[in-house]
């Protein structure tokens, strides 16, 4: 078979941007950093969209929308949060033929403008907690944009909560954390991601904490897939998000806010993808079975839409390639590059034996499969393949993580993979000469593997690698 | 009871805003123009999303995303287009802490940019035809804002399509209209729309022809709902979206864009709204069904419980209300302004006869019903207030709609209502006089309701009005 991808050894990136033109998932937008989804990279979107989204009103939030124009005196209200998105904004100076009064940023992220009504529409404990969250678009101006990972426009959920205490806002923080995103992450998208804290070098901008899901792709280089952030009082006295007390007091709020983006999408190809393309999940796929007449002869057009109806009956989302005027190999590299979970070939040869062949996207295996229990095969097969893609990100990240005891074996560890040392070994100074050499600390866990409550903690694990 | 809202007849512009902010659909936001939708009115839009998401696919088409960011140099390419938009542009000049070399448009629609890249993927006849959809935000800069009907940014769905020939174009923009459009409007909003054919005058800017979805709100103004164009060559010369025909040649493809967006919520409000407040159809309302404890008693709170825990077991989205600390008056008003279709009132001296109270919001009718039968009572109310809300609508519409002769009548009756009249008695001069005084064409119509392929036909019917 001629090769249709640079391979992953040879050219990791390459691999990467060939891989979601030649899938059809996305293309590059006129403006720069800018991008185009395509309908084979919305629908798994789309998918992943209606999975968190349970998850997050399941959690007690509710679905809003706010503004994407936020006048720019907002932004300059909390100042680290300021610092840490101006060199990213877009500003709109003209509307309406004229320049206006004030510029007015494009949104980067919803903390100000939804800050502002927070504090308009709470007044006692009783309106607490509030629990809000919207799907949108965002901008950041990226100088080094790759596509779905670091894009001048993402699209994106993003929560925000208020509550009446540190407490209970660190508890929804961390339930979000655990039952939405990892939750997702883990038995949806199949990557077995490790749940932290980041360091206060990465803390999101006006965050008194920020825990983090952290996957790691096929390099054996990092992502981070969603983060959820403690915000203190910080937002709360900028904008003045205040309750009266059951005891007749004014207090400030403590607030939370949380994000995942289509980012996602770029690691579940980095994490699940080989040289042949694509491998979506079962759960997330938007063709899961994919039945292919090899060639004309009789009965098989018939025997094909039987199949796809059998399926389809079965609850299977099932697509029919009756092609036949395009070469039966290019049809089946295509669909290898689009990553359906399961092809069901049907063939005259294969026919005449009662047959049709199920192959396997996951191990490539080709099952000859009476016709009768194709459906049963193409069941089973989901079933097997939604845990399997998991299990072997799983092997392929136990296999390139090790533990060392210095920051310098860690800095070399994270040449191919990951280090997982003490954070006491690490420290600030520590930190910092890792980043200049390109290794960040992706995030602080305990030694049973939970999530410390704060980077002081003692015998903290930190984990170091490079990272998109 | 007290006077919740102004009246609808003493100042309808005044009801409209009140009942937004009583019923706590939405919010100004702080750029002027901008709006921001609470979660009692994101819910109702995330159920029309939903049911016209599920139409459009039906019609074949697929989800996918285009940037926000649009080069300025796009828009100027088809001439009307440019024309038609530029007043309504906002422009941003600085990204990422410069000025940029080419201004961006934040996108006021997409044909442009999405003109661009079915130029890049249409080849051969094979590709067509390309069936494209994006839900979105838009921006375009109001001088004169009113919450959901004319907001600076309003989410939408827009779709796209590119066709072989100008038949086929037709066909799908009226597929969608009939299909997708009109049939969510009248079987899920209740709204018995008109549809018809714009006039040259109110022709989307670069369109061969606009279909619309025209509806009477309370008031007897008409609001465009939705709306279909046949884009014909226009965007295919100016992006050169051009195939190879099965004979061979190099052709310009035919295309069409369709779009419906949050201004449908102002609709739902100014039809089915009554000076209670809001009244939402069964099938879109996040509340069908709201079981409140009037005030505590023997067995009260765990009767309620069980009715709650019954409806839903029935499959009705249901709430609770046993907040027996606030005044029942107070919260029953809350109920009707939210326009729960129906309510359970549960109280001690009804629940020691055995009853609960189902009250109906449709035409407030109140049922002492045997707690036993309170399902079936309820079930049976969503399904026959779906349709009488529709059936009130439509009487409306037909009682403040009256048939004349002349421009003059028609101008007169567009006072209080709509006007039938000849086409032929209004042309083209007649529509630029009725405009001067405020009255617009909504749209054409045959005979027989049927919607023309052209204003030039004989004996249309144009249906004049005062609109939003």
């Amino acid at each position: 078979m001629a090769r249709v991808l640079t391979p992953r050894a040879e050219d990791f990136p390459r691999w990467y941007q060939d891989l979601i033109a030649k899938a059809k998932l996305a293309d590059n937008g006129p403006v720069r950093g800018t991008m185009v989804i395509r309908p084979a990279g919305y629908a798994i979107w789309e998918r992943m969209q209606a999975e968190m989204d349970a998850r997050i009103k399941a959690a007690g939030a509710e679905n809003a929308y706010f503004p994407l124009f936020i006048p720019e005196s907002y932004l300059k209200r909390e100042a680290e949060h300021v610092e840490g998105f101006s060199p990213e904004l877009a500003v709109v100076t003209h509307g309406g033929g004229k320049q206006l009064a004030e510029p007015v940023v494009v949104r980067p992220t919803s903390e100000t403008v939804i800050g502002e009504f927070m504090a308009k529409w709470i007044d006692s404990y009783r309106d607490l907690p509030l629990l809000l969250n919207q799907w949108a678009n965002v901008v950041r101006w990226e100088l080094r944009p790759r596509i779905f990972l670091r894009t001048s426009e993402f699209l994106w959920q993003e929560g925000h909560t208020a509550h009446a205490t540190r407490s209970d806002a660190r508890a929804y923080a961390r339930r979000i954390l655990h039952e939405a995103y990892e939750d997702l992450m883990v038995s949806v998208l199949g990557i077995p991601v490790v749940v932290g804290l980041k360091t206060a070098r990465e803390r999101f901008a006006g965050a008194t904490a920020t825990y983090t899901c952290e996957g790691m792709m096929g390099d054996g280089k990092a992502l981070q897939l969603g983060t959820s952030h403690e915000l203190g009082q910080n937002f709360a006295k900028a904008f003045d998000i205040s309750y009266s007390s059951a005891e007749g007091g004014r207090e400030h709020a403590w607030t939370t806010s949380w994000g995942t983006s289509t980012r996602m999408l770029g690691g579940l190809i980095m994490c699940h993808g080989d040289d042949n393309g694509l491998r979506v999940p079962p759960k997330l796929a938007p063709v899961q079975a994919y039945v292919m007449v090899v060639k004309d002869g009789e009965g098989v057009g018939e025997a094909a839409a039987k199949l796809r109806d059998a399926l389809r009956d079965a609850g299977v989302r099932v697509a029919l390639d009756d092609r036949t005027d395009t070469p039966f190999g290019r049809r089946a590299v295509d669909a290898e590059l689009r990553g359906y979970p399961v092809r069901v070939e049907v063939g005259p040869r294969d026919l005449a034996a009662g047959n049709a062949v199920v192959v396997r996207r996951t191990d490539g295996s080709k099952s000859p499969t009476p016709v009768a229990d194709v459906v049963t095969a193409v069941l089973a097969a989901l079933d097997a393949d939604q845990r399997a893609l998991h299990d072997q990100a799983l092997a392929h990240r136990q296999s390139r993580t090790v533990e060392v005891s210095t920051l310098a074996e860690a800095i070399e560890a994270a040449a191919t993979g990951w280090a997982r040392v003490p954070w006491s070994a690490v420290g600030v100074q520590g930190e910092a000469e890792a980043n200049g050499q390109g290794v960040t600390v992706r995030c602080l866990l305990r030694a049973d593997g939970s999530v410390p409550d704060s980077e002081d903690e003692p015998d903290l694990v930190a984990i170091l690698a490079r990272a998109y």
